[in-house]
């Protein structure tokens, strides 16, 4: 840390930064400028005494100098960490494609997209049981009967299940359905939802909030690793900005930036990066090229009839073009492609981590 | 709901948007523009078909007319509502003022704030027992121990207690003790939370998200009236923007917008909005003179001591300063100030609404 | 300046580091942390080395220390600036009041205007000749017809002139018209334009880019300043964010931030700040509540008919209702109010600094 | 236009604004809803009327229905431009490359970019000779000496020369060495020289400003097609958000989006919308992968001493390895990729419109 005085502090207000800083077993050095002085921290244990020394009289700023989340940290596991479970595999140089409808909304609804997204090449099925809605008014999943439609579709094609999970008490039920455990923009921040799912065995994909900034990501995927869960992906899924043509503002330099700092696998989500299906297949190639780890991406058999998102969702045809898109840019990028080798998973029942 | 139609959109695309709209039970009209067509749907019953027409073949655009939001609105409910719990009454003309630590720390600190709170004319105490922290590495919050020091302080200085909560599991324990429930940013749409709130008798102080819009934040304002409680405050604490010279964006021009908007109550908290000491007291000031129903201020012993929001906390020599400026712009813009009358609320052992 | 170093930064890169801090004539001190090392380099001339230290090799971050700004320094400058040019008077705690239409139109449209707001109290007359549209359809001024009738109010109303000034070589044109040249947001990075108007003895008012940061703004003030005129108003007018319910976001702890790091007195413009005439006198009131030194308000004759802006603009009686609010809130936070004292700066032709 | 009424707007006030939209020579429309009002507004010509109906009495919104731009709009040429000058040429499936400093230094450091960057596969060398810069204390750049080392630079490499011109008198000096004329994202809204660089035969490349909406900037483009210059390049170089890993947000949905508003090509410069090397090449690629019809990139001999933007330059074998990365995704998204064909642009001796 490094703390930044005040160009009017005094000598003793300088001494008093020292001492505390001693006196939290760090070490001091002080730095006369020839306006400033700054006091620097050695030995810090991340953030846990920059708020104080922030509120010292004559300081100015206190400057962190090491991340503040330590297991999702590259700095920690320098490889790269691939997720596998059912047939969804993603990490490392493997791209895993989640694909379905935004909400179960019927049997034939969420088995018809369930189908198809496997025939164009889908390595996990995506559907929403338990929808955060921003209106009261609006349609809020068919819960507990969607999760059994999400395991049906399982068992007949083979897909792992990936669904969103919206409060604490709701995990372990969710959980006795899903492959996946998908933490929702909204709930980012649920810090007592993450430390459940942390608690579970089942992978979790955590998705960015529209406003969090990339430590404030890594720091929620820390609660859920800090409570014992390794499997966790992290999803972009778009910012809000000031543009209002596109639904949120989709920065794909998330995914290098991710890289740089984590082990974690990242997917990007354009549809409602995008929130316009006519956006999706260019945003999707694009993710891809910009070396995303997955995509997840909403599909459903009639969009213009869809419960939830619908403006955002593709139909089957525009779902096969955007795969053989993404198909051969992953191909030019020297990305595999692909459902989990089944052999290579055989004794994981839940979701593993391989590094490599 | 205005559907507009691409500029090449077929006959047969607008006849069949027009028959949606008649399906839907609503009136529907043609304007046939020198370039496009517009279909009109007249009798539109908010939000509820404007996602399945925008998925219609030819169609452009949806363009709502009417708010999404009902018992929040002032269509609904022209009169201000005015909010009283104990000590605290805020709304239509009448100014309460929250104040009180970030963190509940210690018997010690907690009961020397509220005190001196009281006396340069706080009219309730806040203080978190449940903290929501960005770091799993950061103090979490004393739990039930500070809910009880929470309530020891109400007992001897009379103060409503505003605290947050967190999580719906935690409600009902929460709710023995607080007078006010506060729902923080990060859980404005955690909506399981906001059923639970609205489903007791507790008033709620429900804080924007930092992304949120303002037909968001009266949606989940919506949640809590809808399950049946009337007794909401809305509370704009900043926004994120790229701004990095203040924490959050403080956007006063909320207190006229919501007032057009909403009967419900609007405070402000100018210590997370700012996210600087010194900035505090200037924008507390203008939020009055914007015309808020209230403030919500952190106020602490020691400040540079502090567990956590040091840096935007107030000492108590501040804090009367502020009162003192806050109390002479309340007089210039002729609002009252100070707590409740004892004698017009000793009915109502809860919250209660009173609409003038 | 604080150079962060790589976790994995060797130790040649260490040196090198210090090596190139030392050849730019500064001392160099590395400090050996227990995951990082940082290299602090004193005496540093303001950014000037930054951007090529941050790109050598092991180099994680460079974090300045020094603010890049100088001649808008308080470092340089503790006390405030008080600004006068004929009737306005502004800074250091006395409010200056700049008011008129958005665009001058007529004639009879800006005389009646300027006897309005001279009526209600305005220092100074608005009104823009040559208008930066968005459009290229849109009206885009009368031009030095404009200026022309801007000169004739003032001859009948003592008013200063504030107009506008888009591009450099009308800058010798406006100046002979005008009191106050005008640069707009969208020009405050047009350097040319800040130099040449820096050439003047004219005061600036100089308003903030919809995206520009506080020390980008200052930046652009220091252009104006280090051309040798000392005359600069610093003017808020909203920035950019997400919310649409506002033309911009305005944020009014410019104000206080501002005042701390500079000695130039803000402004604010409460109608570009919101973009609706209902929300104009709350933001005002609060404005001035924050401490901020003017106000600069679109007012027309007839807003329905006004062809730029009429949507934020003041009729008459909603002016005269706003100033006697500012004025009130001005009593309650000490500011005095109204017209230069003449007698005061009868020596000075054009704009004078005034410190105190 | 729909013009929403007020929910409790007067009859009278309907028939007003009916009235006067008559008056404007277009046809109106009276929707009488269940809650409110709309008049349709049919025959509209684009945005000249909706201000003056924004401030009728009972109005509460107008909501436009057509473009404003015209010229710029597939609505008015539906086939995509594809432009040529010299050795560069992109759009309409064809991939233009732009590399080369940030800015001129010097004849060695000038040339040996333009030869490596011709090299690898750049079809027209970039180099700023006027700088904007931030700071008045920043490098200002070589100004018309630079502009004869980049003339220089094209007379050995055969590359087309893009250099930025940062003020309407500059215009004609800059137009005698450069083919294309870059107006930088500060200067977006410089309408001044918009109308100047329009005046020209040279191609204008327009930067987005970093808070400009699409319609801002196709707004923009449209003043300078207007003034009789068909040949206008955009560039997205990234938004300013509250992300601050990045120096800017790169938002590639613009691509998709402004190809379908637009017959205009979209390039997209990822050394501004990142700010930092190691995202550069990822961002590249992902350009292209999303549509892009070109790129700009800082390539600069030894970016850790260059005068400008050095932390987002690339090295000689940095910009090697991006464009072989870009080759295979243009591959994979049948893009063709290159130097303008010369026997096909000898007749033109400056840009050139071709649409097919």
């Amino acid at each position: 840390m490094i703390v930044v005085m005040n160009i009017d502090a005094t000598k003793e207000q300088i001494e008093d930064v020292a001492r505390r800083v001693e006196g939290f077993g760090l070490r001091s050095q002080v730095i006369t400028g020839e306006e400033r002085s700054v006091v620097a921290a050695v030995g810090e244990r991340r953030e846990e005494y920059k708020q104080s020394l922030e509120t010292c009289p004559g300081v100015a700023q206190v400057v962190p100098i090491l991340a503040p989340y330590k297991i999702a940290s590259r700095e920690v596991k320098p490889e790269r960490t691939r997720i596998k479970t059912g047939s969804l595999s993603l990490g490392n140089g493997h791209l895993g494609m989640i694909a379905g409808p935004c909400s179960v909304e019927s049997e034939e609804q969420l088995l018809s997209a369930a189908r198809a997204v496997k025939q164009f090449g889908a390595t996990a099925l995506r559907g929403g049981a338990y929808k955060p809605r921003t209106s009261p008014y609006s349609f809020q999943g068919m819960k507990e009967d969607g999760l059994k439609l999400l395991a049906a579709a399982r068992d007949e094609t083979g897909l792992a299940i990936v669904t969103e999970v919206v409060t604490p008490e709701d995990v372990p039920l969710v959980a006795q359905y899903a492959d996946v455990l998908q933490i929702g923009a909204r709930n980012m921040q649920n810090y007592r939802l993450l430390e459940v799912a942390g608690e579970t065995d089942k992978v979790v994909l955590l998705k960015r909030g529209p406003s969090a900034t990339m430590d404030e990501l890594l720091l929620a995927a820390e609660y859920i690793l800090s409570a014992g869960n390794p499997n966790v992906i992290l999803c972009e899924r778009g910012i809000r900005t000031f543009e209002s043509h596109t639904r949120f503002t989709l920065p794909l330099a998330s995914v290098p930036y991710l890289h740089a700092k984590t082990h974690l696998p990242v997917v990007i989500d354009p549809s409602h990066g995008t929130g316009h299906t006519y956006l999706v297949p260019s945003m999707a190639a694009a993710a891809v090229a910009a070396g995303a780890d997955g995509l997840i991406v909403e599909v459903h058999p009639d969009p213009s009839c869809a419960m939830s998102d619908g403006y955002q969702s593709l139909d089957f045809a525009q779902f096969q073009e955007m795969m053989e898109l993404c198909q051969r840019v992953a191909n030019a990028v020297d990305k595999s492609f692909g459902a989990a080798d089944t052999a290579a998973v055989n004794g994981s029942a839940n979701g593993e981590t391989v590094s490599t």
